[in-house]
Formats: C-alpha cells, sequence, structure tokens
C-alpha cells in the first residue's frame, strides 16, 4: 500500500479498534441536503415535481451541500462518493466548481457527474403528459460542450476529483446525448453514471419508447461497460441482469431511497449470483433523509430476505462490506486505487471504534457494524493516505460553521408545489389505474 | 394531564426543542442484549436454536440485560417497553425480580411478560421433527400456579412496573396454557401478549395442527382481546385482519426482525385499513442488532411502500408517530394513562433536540425524526412525570457501569450449535423444499 506523509511515520496500535478501507456512497445528489425533511412521501415522478419546485439555486448552497456530504460520509465510514450533481442553470460551471471547493477543503474522494438531460420534465411520463412541454436549456452537442470543458478545468486523479458523465437517464435524454456521453467518457476514460429503472413508470415508458427492455436499449448504445455504474435498477428483469453482467457494468443499489419513494426493491441477490457487481448508495437528501452510509448497507443486507427463502443466498455482514468496499471502488472506475487493504492500493483506511456502547458486547465486530446501528463509532478516516478524520471529529473543516450555515438558511416546506399538482392525475390515471392489469 | 412532582415546579421553554408522548416498545426480549451482533443471519427456526444454545443463565446478566434495553429506550424516544422476557430454568422468579429491579432502578414503564410455553422446541415445526421430543419443564397447570403467584409479587401498576401473561405462542403451549393465560389474565386484567404467525413454517404448523388459522384458534379459546398483543402476524390473512380487528387486539409490528430473519413483511397498510389496532417492537437484540425505537418506526413506515403502489395509502410520518404513542400505549393496555399530551394522563414525554446535526436544516421536524436517522436527539424524557434523562444522558443509573458490564462478559460466538445441526437438515427438507408449492 502507498503510504503518503501523514501515514508512514505514524505508529498506530489499533487496540479496541477495526480497520477497514473505506466504503463508496455509489449514488447521491449533494445540493439534496437542502431538501432533507422537506418532501412528502411519494412516488419519484410526483416527488420529482417537488424537488424542482424547491432546489437550491445559490451557489453557496450547492458548496455547503458538498461539504455536508463529504463530512457525513467520512462519517458513516465512507471515503469515496460519486455526486451524481444537479446544476444551477445558466451558472454550470460554477456549480462543479462550488462542488469541487467543497469537496477539495473535506479531501474526500468524490466523482462529479452533472446531472444532464435534453428532453423536458414530461417526457419521463408514458402515454403522453398533460403538462407544457417546455424545451430543454441546451441541445445534446451543448451539453457535450460544456462536458468537455468540466473535464478541462475540473477531472483531476490524483488529487482525488474525477469529473464522471451523468446524463439524467433514458427518460429525459436523447440517444444523441447517452451515446456523446458514452464516447467523453471513453476518450477520456471516465465514470459513466445513470438513472436506470428506477419506477415502473420508467419500465413502461422504456416498452413505449424503444419497443425493447431499457437496458437493451443502452447497450445497443454503447453506454455499457466497465467503467459504467447505473443507479438502482429496481426494475430490471433477469436478461437485464445477464446482460449488465457480461459489459462488466455496476448496480448501485439505493435501499433506503427506494423504499421511501415506494419504487420497489431491486433484485440485488440475482444480481450478485449472476454476477453483476453491487455497490451501495444513499442517493440524495431528499429522498433518504439521512446521508449515513451504515444506515444503507444495513437495509440493503437485510431487505433482500425477503425474496428468497433460502439463507443460504443471503447476503452476510461480511458480503455486503465487500459490495461498500470492492464493488464500491469498481463502481467509481478506482478498483485500481481504493477498496482493499492490498500493497499498491491508496491508503483510503477506516478505523472504527470497538468500545463505543452501540458496539457492545463484543461478539462480532463486523455483524455489528452492519447489523447493530452503529453512532458515532467512526473514530478515524484516511483519505489517499491523509488524516481527515481523528477522534470522531472531522479535521479539515469547521463543521460548526457547516451546521450554523444549515440551520440558518431553512427552505420553506410550503415552497410551492405547482408541478406536483399539475402532474398527480395524470400519474394517477396512467400509473394506478393500469398496474392492475401488469 | 397529571404532573408529578418534578414536573410542575419547572417552566421548560421547549426553546429548539420538539415536545412529543413517549413511544412504546410493544416486544422485545431484554436478555438478548447479550447475544446481539452474536447470531449470523438464519431463519427464525434455525435461528433460535442458535439462540437457546448462547442464551445468557446468570441472574447478573438478566439485570443488566433490562437496565441496557431500558437506557436504549429512553435514548431513543420511549418511555415504556413490553419484555416478553426469557426466566433461567429453575431461578424463574429470581429472573423476574431482576429484571424488576432493572427496570424500576432505570425507572421506565415496563411490562414483564414471562415467555412460557409447556410443548418442546421440536413442536414448532410442521410435518413432525428428527429432534428428539425433551419434556417441557413444567406443565400448563404449573406455568399458571408460577404466574399467579408473579403477579401477587411483582405487578405495581401504580409504580411503572407491569406483568402480563407471555405464551410463547401458540406453536409451543397447549391450549391449556393458551386458555389458562387467558383466563388469568381477565382475572387481573393484565396484557396477554404472545407470538403470532411470524414465519411461513408457523404458518404451516397451524393449518396442519388444527385446520384452521392460528388467528382463528386463538379467538376459539378466547385469548384474543383488548388487552391482547400479538406481535410479528406477518402470515396473516385478510380474514384474520378483520377477526382481530374486530377483537380489539393489537399488532405489534417489528420490521428490522422480521428482514433481519427473512420472516417476511407483515400486511400493515391492510391491517390499518381494516381499523387494527397497530403499534411499533425492537424485538430482542439477537434478531434485531440495535434496540433503537426510531430505527424500528423508520424502517416500518418506509417499508410498506413496495405492498402498494398508492401513496395515498402509504404511511405518513405523523401517521407512524400516532402508532408509536397512541397505538403501543393501547398495545399494553395502557391507552388510557400514557401515549398522549392529554389531560388526565401520566407525563410520559421525550423532549428532542431540534438543533443536533442530524435534524438540520430545519424543515418539517416530524419527518426528520421518522425518516431521517436522528443520532443523540433525546434531550429529555420524563416517565410519570419523573425526570429520566437530562442533558441527554440517563440520570437514574450509572451507565459507565452498564457499559463496563457489557464490554466484560462478551458471550462466544462459537457458542455450541448443536441444535443447529440438529434442526437444519430437516427444516431445509420441510420448508425450501416445498416452498415452491405454495
Amino acid at each position: 500500500m502507498t503510504l503518503p506523509d501523514d501515514l508512514d511515520q505514524q505508529v498506530i496500535t489499533g487496540e479496541d479498534k477495526l480497520l477497514l478501507p473505506g466504503f463508496v456512497n455509489g449514488h447521491t445528489h449533494s445540493s439534496q441536503v437542502w431538501q432533507r425533511g422537506l418532501i412528502p412521501q411519494l412516488p419519484l415522478e410526483l416527488w420529482l415535481a417537488n424537488v424542482f419546485d424547491s432546489t437550491p439555486r445559490q451557489l453557496e448552497q450547492f458548496y455547503w451541500g458538498a461539504v455536508s456530504t463529504a463530512v457525513d460520509t467520512l462519517l458513516s465510514g465512507g471515503t469515496c462518493l460519486m455526486d451524481h450533481a444537479y446544476l444551477i442553470p445558466g451558472q454550470e460551471r460554477e456549480t462543479v466548481e462550488a462542488l469541487v471547493r467543497g469537496y477539495r477543503e473535506v479531501g474526500i474522494r468524490a466523482v462529479i457527474a452533472p446531472l444532464i438531460q435534453d428532453l423536458p420534465f414530461a417526457s419521463g411520463f408514458p402515454k403522453g403528459c398533460l403538462l407544457p412541454q417546455s424545451a430543454s436549456s441546451r441541445s445534446a452537442a451543448e451539453w457535450l460542450a460544456l462536458m468537455e470543458a468540466l473535464i478541462d478545468e475540473f477531472h483531476a486523479p490524483d488529487e482525488g476529483i474525477y469529473i464522471g458523465l451523468g446524463p439524467t437517464g433514458f427518460h429525459r435524454c436523447s440517444d444523441e446525448l447517452l451515446t456523446g456521453c458514452a464516447e467523453l467518457g471513453d476518450r477520456h476514460q471516465l465514470c459513466y453514471h445513470t438513472h436506470l429503472l428506477e419506477t415502473r413508470t420508467q419500465h413502461r415508458l422504456a416498452q413505449e419508447r424503444y419497443g425493447i427492455s431499457a437496458v437493451q436499449h443502452l447497450y445497443n448504445l454503447g453506454c455499457l461497460g466497465p467503467r459504467t455504474s447505473l443507479a438502482h435498477g429496481v426494475w430490471i428483469d433477469e436478461a437485464d441482469i445477464s446482460l449488465l453482467a457480461s459489459t462488466g457494468a455496476t448496480l448501485v443499489h439505493n435501499p433506503v431511497s427506494n423504499l421511501r419513494l415506494g419504487s420497489g426493491v431491486a433484485p440485488i441477490l440475482k444480481c450478485l449470483q449472476a454476477g453483476l457487481n453491487v455497490s451501495f448508495g444513499c442517493d440524495g437528501a431528499a429522498s433518504n433523509d439521512a446521508q449515513n452510509l451504515l444506515e444503507a448497507i444495513k437495509l440493503g443486507t437485510i431487505l433482500h430476505t425477503v425474496s428468497d427463502s433460502d439463507y443460504e443466498h443471503w447476503l452476510t455482514p461480511e458480503g455486503a462490506l465487500h459490495l461498500a468496499t470492492v464493488g464500491g471502488a469498481k463502481g467509481v472506475n478506482l478498483g485500481d486505487r481504493t477498496g482493499s487493504l492490498t500493497p499498491g492500493m491508496d491508503a483510503d483506511l477506516v478505523l472504527y471504534n470497538l468500545d463505543h456502547p452501540s458496539m457492545l458486547p463484543r461478539t462480532n465486530p463486523l455483524q455489528l457494524l452492519v447489523l447493530g446501528r452503529p453512532t458515532q463509532v467512526v473514530d478515524a478516516v484516511w483519505v489517499q493516505g491523509r488524516l481527515r478524520v481523528a477522534g470522531g471529529q472531522v479535521q479539515t473543516v469547521d463543521t460548526h460553521a457547516l451546521y450554523r450555515a444549515l440551520r440558518q438558511q431553512p427552505l420553506n416546506p410550503e415552497t410551492g408545489r405547482s408541478q406536483h399538482h399539475s402532474v398527480e392525475s395524470h400519474y394517477r390515471s396512467v400509473m394506478l389505474n393500469a398496474s392492475a392489469g401488469e
């Protein structure tokens, strides 16, 4: 293992401690920190209307969103995250700059994959939508040019800051944008990250638009490969799983968000049996009102017992930690740098305090970490060998300033729900009345 | 509201605070604190074999188990718990005495319903079992005599200590014991608490043994009524739900444990729609390696979106808090004393700190409490008007002594798995090979 300055001069006894490689949060949207506790429990499509109506619009909010997400990640055992990042319209470059500043200050490994789309919101609904078809802000070519510029300016692998290609999802992207992102990703060897079949609505839309599965369509476009990670995949079927596994892509499982939005339960045990790489994500704080990786890992471990009565197929604590580390690292195209305690890897390390009340009694520490409810157990964190957390406190940024910012600038829960109301009747008529027939 | 000494002399401004009635943990087994992190992920019947093999046998462990469970309950918003309590064979009275001592010292409201059964472990399996049919330790009449004595000695409602009748479940109890407990409960107006249809195995066993549903059988025996609470009910059907609702009984939902053991998902939305009272439980720490009520409430809120695509039926944060308080109080036969902020009720109150980082930003505090991952947010707790937690610290017992005890006496994870191995092949042949046929 490569041990930079901070580490190779120290002896850490590790008494009453557990050392693990850092987890990877494979999917989140950092600016949603401001919407934590704000959006009611609704299915994705209606929830999205609320998210858009209340989304932050100030660069400073995006900076604090990155800092908050990075801090929550470090303090729940993560050393790397994938930020599928919202952009402020007209200030796209400045948004990414604010995020990069936040991640650099905290000192976490971050992939920033800006959410880009060239189809309007209403295109995400099957059977047409009664919403006015507002034009997208940019064409595919314009988005690709912007991404090229962002890569040139901000992609800095040696410093742990990465730009990824993040087309929102097939449902809101033209084929031109989807393939353009893939070509750009291939050219620069970057992550390709997109939402995939999160809801039944998207599943139905794919059938309606392509006549084939969304996975097959992405495959035909050349978007699937070892640098591709796909968030959710709740509605993939066995043929999709085989195809995904054959490409070396990664499925990012976001169990808290999937239940919160009623999206369903992704077929994770089948994915693992097919050899598909799986990692865990928190998803954004508007659909998982916490950003705690240990919580996502616990739920993702126990949830799948309901899909298979043979307990020999169940995910174990050890198996779950493998997904959170090795699986997560592969999913962000960093399998050769992070995710395991192996010579030659960067030192992304987390030291847990086994003496904390939530880790007692002293039985099986891995099981307590995954199946318990560990609280304040992260004692120290190193990212690329540099100390970021010590004694349970983030060393690099003033967390009190962060909490002051979050305290002082709440969004209004009554923020306009205009889009919600205009979408709801269409959603109910298309998605609920017909659901018995599927 | 009746405000005893500690409260009626104080002014509490409540600035940056949220005041709620205390939650009720409707189902746990306190001595399993020692088995937290110990038992692998297995279905209930195999898991039980491991639990029996490693169960604590010392009175001091039972005392600390009660203290630990009470502390975890208070610090996650609870003021009352139902301890479906294991007993040390031959030291049954002393076990209850140790539990009562623990609960009195912490100062929490506790119903102690000793787990009693007069059929051997092997009787819990359908189609016979290859295990030797070890005789039960006592007959039904002997258990009932013991319960009568425990009620006489320990039932002290004015002091917040209650004895309940806790026959393990139909699967391990004779009809004589089930009805004897009901008669005793009726005579003394006590809670009747039992496991109900936690697993498919139990569902099949009921059909095999009675030829009717287990709920109908309990109804025929006179065991169902407003003082009855039933843990789990994962495998109840719509007829069971209607029947249960008509009796005024309570279903205790234990979502973490149900997923951990692969028992399935209880039909909670259908129960609520039928007017059946529902409360939340953590279940014991051997099947929920934490005893955090807020975690159980969160999972019990978001889990049921998968059973009904119409979001208007989903449990909201406000609805979940109603189940945790009013529903919980009714489930332990204390609906006229606790569970709401109403004149005439006892003051079982919890004050939450809205200024904690896990409750930021300041959006909807009830949603953050239920859907977030609140940590160390319980600022103060009063039970029967007496201060039990202040500044986030339990005031009544030395928690450092508790944590020292837990630290110093771990059970061995390698504790004999003899019963596990003798049950496993039977379980696999009966429950897995036939599962496709059901």
